[in-house]
């Protein structure tokens, strides 16, 4: 990537930190107030050091400290970090009895590679919490220090101390000195397994074992977990990284179903019928303010939250899912993820279908894999569903591509498409070819017995929202059933505008309590280990990763999540998982995504807090729009869809403009191009998407090469 | 309260702080290792310093810092505290210069009683956080230093600075320091009012009101609240002491069922069906634990995490209800309790009765009401309902004596009665007279019309438990029907052992998302407004306090939530009322109860966490008692009820005890006294308790004349 500050890269190219102070240290010693410090994410230099006021347009601020100053890390010239044992060991003495009566005897006792290793992390950590980056260390065992130093990130200029101690030694000494200054400097790549130790491993593998005192560790090159077992049972040459007192680590959380970007809209409309909730102000504003911006920060918000309450993996379907995983990658979550079908009624559905049969061209990474997402059956007409399977059946892929769509979420909708159709739309997707195990059906709410045979014969996933369907009052699935007749359950959010929440272990919660009420009122349905299967091993295999994700156990990828239940409101913890489903004061604290850590002590490591000021903007808009434009003076008071009182029905009409000058849904995903131009200038903007894709999963990443005026505002 | 070290107390007589090294600073310049530190509360005095391993068998440890070192509070004998604001003003100057050509001057054009106060603040909170308790400060403005230091609890000796500066003044100044030197010490009632500012302050009055950027004011003496109001409209008098930057201010919730010391049972047994539950865990576990120490450990943690997700008043229905108030009382949460009364089967009802009539005796002091709580119609025979009820109506209290029960919570519990009634126990209450305003009735999960009407026209309030509902599979209460048909309904979250979580925030969001299930998929049905109002000011009218609690309003007692709203997962706010119930992230803060400050920044001020270890030491033996004597093979196969396949009956036989040598519930609840006697010894035990209860609520807290021996195991 070239070093020209520019914001094209989604702001994954460039750091800026404005604050209160930049201390330059320059040769004037130059303090500039509210000033920035932009660096090149790349290279490490800094592009820029300026006043806030004259930070160029483009460059956007990662993080504000309006009350801090910054300044060039400290460099601690002269230390000797090992000897941290032995600190307050002999104080009050001499230079010359202080070391021949203790340090000297003492070191001459205890030094070893081990107490270097030590001693040296006991000053590191100190030396960066007191924001020195750079310490000169002489010492012996240098090798040591560098190791430490190298893991923690920290400048180290040392070697070995020479010394004549009368014994004839110096000449070795030396000799170890020019070998070490002769070494080659650190790769960075020096880890081989990483081990966590818990009070409780929740495995989620086919026995739902728990281990008591138990290690994960794994493969740092390989991602994949090599140990899970009893502390006692861990190999001697496995060391133990990191001791977790008193938390559960559990498979990384898999969110099935949602819609990441629409968190901008979180608490917007609440407490409304679906309809009036859709037509008076869900699409309107999306209409007015569906952009590349808000489609950024409405992911950055979703993910820091999905980090956050550990979830590593989610199902996504919106809008310019490219600019969703500009911002997925970056952060380090999985994300499954297509652009949403619909047919506008306006002839643009078949570009759309262009637009995400491109999206799906791309090759899945480790951390993206596209997906076809047609929203449901009736807003998706038969024929482009059909021609949807013929264009994924005949692409012979060795991993098939997943599909994602709405299916059965209300009785209106239900009942509504039946009349238009004269068939269900379960009779629709098995009769063009979709319904099979590559499926994964969100909500299915009502479905009577003969449907739950149909999807349980074909395969089909389905994707169980209870808050979405709680709040907008749809309905309750009959999950335990489900599951009975053999069908793959998994757990989704939808979107926090419906829910208002993005948290799976709170969606595990619900899922569980109101999963007895959908069975007859029996306790034991959808109990809190099935509730967990759901939230982990059953998306897992929904998304056909169920190899790879899901679980604790070796062969696996690590996605891991550590949650602290030490708080009194998860306490006793007789059973883990119950603690785990059923109380509300377990807080996730760490979280691993592709044996990377994200989330350290519940801070988010991969990405910058999301901006508040932007979005205070975004809502301050909102806000205005909803009091003058949403409710009963909608201007829009139909949505993209017509509902005729009892059910859908897509229209050729309804999106088509009028007097209203403002762009459709449809436009404004394509970028705010004017309303009387086809909607979706699929080539165009499918190239660009390409390219950008492209770029955030290579290693390169390069964005040269991608025409970003097709997608940006 | 005499000064010897004792527990008979609860732990509320004495403070004993274990930790890694006691640092005497004695003439030996002792240091102890694991030393304790143990001080009369009342006179502040230390009364032992000594090896944990000596210390006395009866004094129990409050808190253990095993990685601290404890050592008297420093003494900084030189300062001027209200120089603060000059920190580096003007540095590397010799003294001469630095006085004469910058403090003076700064001092001539600065200084003021203002300047005096911002300075001492700074200063004495940078003192109070490096562990300096007393300091000796030479300045002008000696009140004004010493109201900041009598505010921030820290020990100051100070006075006028006396100076010659040439201009004749220095006799004014001799003045001044006499007159200072000659005022009384200050009184620690400094207070006036106290206010708080906020983004938004929920009232939940008349108009559901939101004020954003408002101010809630209240007298600190008489606890009412003075002002509610947008800052904008504070009056100038009025300062404001705290800005929270990112909170709502709510009223204090108010949970209206809880069997709070249940809380040691949190997770003990779950998924299971309600006679399975009972019969196989949650009896058997009861009759072999419940003690003292049950219940003041569980009595612990459940209030420590009521205070900690907001709620300041509670309505609890156990065993033991003085043991419970003695815990409640210190941490300064409000509790309306009393003694279940239950039909043992064994003629000890009466005793019962008498023991709940007993405790009801007590008068109601600002922090605890008592209540009469026969547990319900169908485990309390007619007879003694009505003996209850002639026994309440007959007192004439100016303020009538609530009365608790649960009620109509699972179809098989009507079902059953009804068969052995013929009639309803909505009918016997009715009949008894019980069923009025004064009666508030835990989950009226099942009811026809006419019972919905017959409960709106006495007037009776219902507490509904949607999570415990749900969890053990009772059912879904029509919550919209009951408020449409003018119910007061109130939310409480029963025991955390069928919740498994006493959170009212996640009650509220429960209570709305299945509120809306419960009333024919209605989306509008019990939104997030109304949650709140059921989570506060319906929960004080059910308690007759609708004059004092349940909003922020003037003329109402200072019971006050602060809860953060600003976690990405919160965000935006485009109601607050929606960010507090249909979001996860969303932390309380800061909880004031009756004007003080019960927590701040998540941190429980009034009472220390409860103790692990002991907590551990129960859950290992319950765990040992689940694997051993629970379910299928429990021993006591049926608990105090007996199950006849569909229903519950009350049966003589059940609780004799036969081969078993374990006392029974009642026993236990009684002290474990040996299960041939006469269970309830009601004299000996009310008078014990009366006795307790007295001497918590009144100003002395005198407990010498309290027979303990009746009451501790
Ligand atoms: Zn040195
Ligand atoms: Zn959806
Ligand atoms: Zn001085
Ligand atoms: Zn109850």
């Amino acid at each position: 990537m070239s070093s020209e500050i520019s914001t094209t890269s989604s702001g994954s190219g460039i750091t800026c930190i404005r604050a209160g102070w930049v201390i330059q240290v320059d040769e004037e010693n130059s303090v500039i107030p509210d000033g920035c410090v932009v660096w090149d994410n790349e290279s490490h230099r800094i592009l820029n050091v300026c006043p806030f006021s004259e930070l160029p347009a483009d460059v956007e601020v990662t993080e504000h400290l309006p009350k801090h100053a910054i300044m060039p890390g400290m460099v601690n010239c002269h230390t000797h970090t090992p000897m941290a044992p032995l600190r307050g060991y002999s104080d009050d003495q001499n230079l010359q009895d202080w070391l021949q009566k203790y340090v000297w005897p003492a070191e001459a006792q205890f030094v070893s590679p081990e107490f270097i290793k030590l001693g040296s992390q006991l000053c590191i950590y100190e030396m960066l919490l007191s924001g020195s980056t750079t310490f000169v260390d002489m010492y012996m065992f240098p090798r040591a220090v560098a190791e430490v130093a190298n893991d923690a990130h920290i400048r180290c200029f040392n070697g070995e101390a020479v010394m004549d101690i009368g014994d004839g030694t110096i000449d070795k000494m030396i000799e170890a000195a020019a070998e070490y200054v002769n070494n080659k400097a650190f790769a960075d790549d020096t880890g081989e397994t990483y081990c966590l130790r818990a009070p409780y491993v929740i495995t989620v593998n086919g026995d739902d074992q728990i281990i008591e005192d138990g290690c994960v560790a794994w493969d740092t090159r390989t991602k994949r977990i090599t140990h899970v077992c009893p502390t006692a049972e861990l190999p001697n040459d496995i060391k133990i990284d990191e001791s977790l007192e008193q938390h559960v680590l559990i498979p990384g959380l898999i969110n099935c179903h949602t819609h990441v970007a629409m968190t901008l809209l979180r608490g917007f409309a609440d407490d409304l019928e679906l309809m009036d909730w859709l037509d008076h102000y869900i699409w309107p504003a999306e209409k007015r303010f569906l952009s590349k911006e808000y489609i950024t920060l409405g992911t950055q918000m979703g993910v820091y939250e999905m980090l956050k309450t550990g979830t590593t993996c989610f199902l996504d379907m919106y809008f310019m899912p490219a600019d969703t995983v500009a911002v997925t990658v970056p952060a380090g979550i999985r994300c499954f993820n297509g652009h949403a079908i619909i047919d506008f009624g306006d002839g643009s559905v078949d570009g759309l279908i262009d637009v995400a049969r491109d999206y799906v061209n791309n090759a899945p990474t480790s951390l993206v894999t596209p997906v076809i997402c047609p929203h449901s059956c009736y807003t998706v007409p038969k024929e482009n569903l059909q021609k949807l399977a013929a264009a994924v059946s005949s692409r012979g892929d060795e991993v098939p591509v997943l599909t994602h769509i709405h299916l059965h979420e209300s009785t209106g909708e239900i009942a509504s498409y039946y009349e238009k159709s004269g068939e269900s739309a379960i009779e629709t997707l098995k009769s063009v070819g979709l319904l099979n195990r590559n499926m994964i059906a969100a909500h299915c709410v009502h479905l009577t017995e003969d449907e739950i045979s149909t999807l349980a014969t074909a395969g089909v996933n389905a994707a169980h929202c209870p808050r979405s369907n709680l709040k907008l009052a749809s309905g309750l699935s009959p999950v335990q059933r489900l599951l009975d007749a053999g069908i793959n359950v998994c757990l989704g959010t939808d979107s926090a505008c419906s829910n208002n929440s993005l948290c799976m272990l709170q969606e595990m919660q619900f899922a569980s309590l109101v999963g007895k009420l959908s069975s007859g009122s029996d306790a034991r349905s959808v109990n809190c280990h099935t509730a967990l299967r759901m939230a982990t091993m059953n998306g897992a295999k929904a998304l056909g990763k169920d190899k790879d994700l899901g679980s604790l156990e070796v062969g696996k990828i690590a996605d891991i999540v550590a949650v602290d239940l030490g708080h009194i409101g998860s306490l006793p913890v007789y059973d883990p998982v119950s603690a785990l489903v059923y109380t509300n004061e377990r807080t996730v604290s760490d979280v691993w995504i592709d044996g990377k850590r994200v989330v350290k002590s519940s801070q988010v490591l991969t990405m910058a807090r999301p901006n508040v000021n932007q979005m205070e903007q975004f809502r301050r808009r909102l806000i205005k729009f909803k009091k003058e434009e949403c409710g009963p003076r909608a201007r829009h008071a139909r949505g993209p869809a017509e509902w005729n009182g009892s059910g859908w029905s897509w229209s050729a009409s309804c999106l088509r403009g009028g007097e209203d000058a403002d762009v459709t849904l449809a436009a404004a995903a394509s970028n705010e191009l004017p309303p009387n131009r086809k909607l979706i200038h699929s080539e165009r903007l499918a190239t660009a998407w390409r390219k950008q894709y492209k770029a955030l999963s290579s290693e390169e990443r390069d964005f040269s090469d991608v025409d970003f005026d097709g997608v940006s505002s």
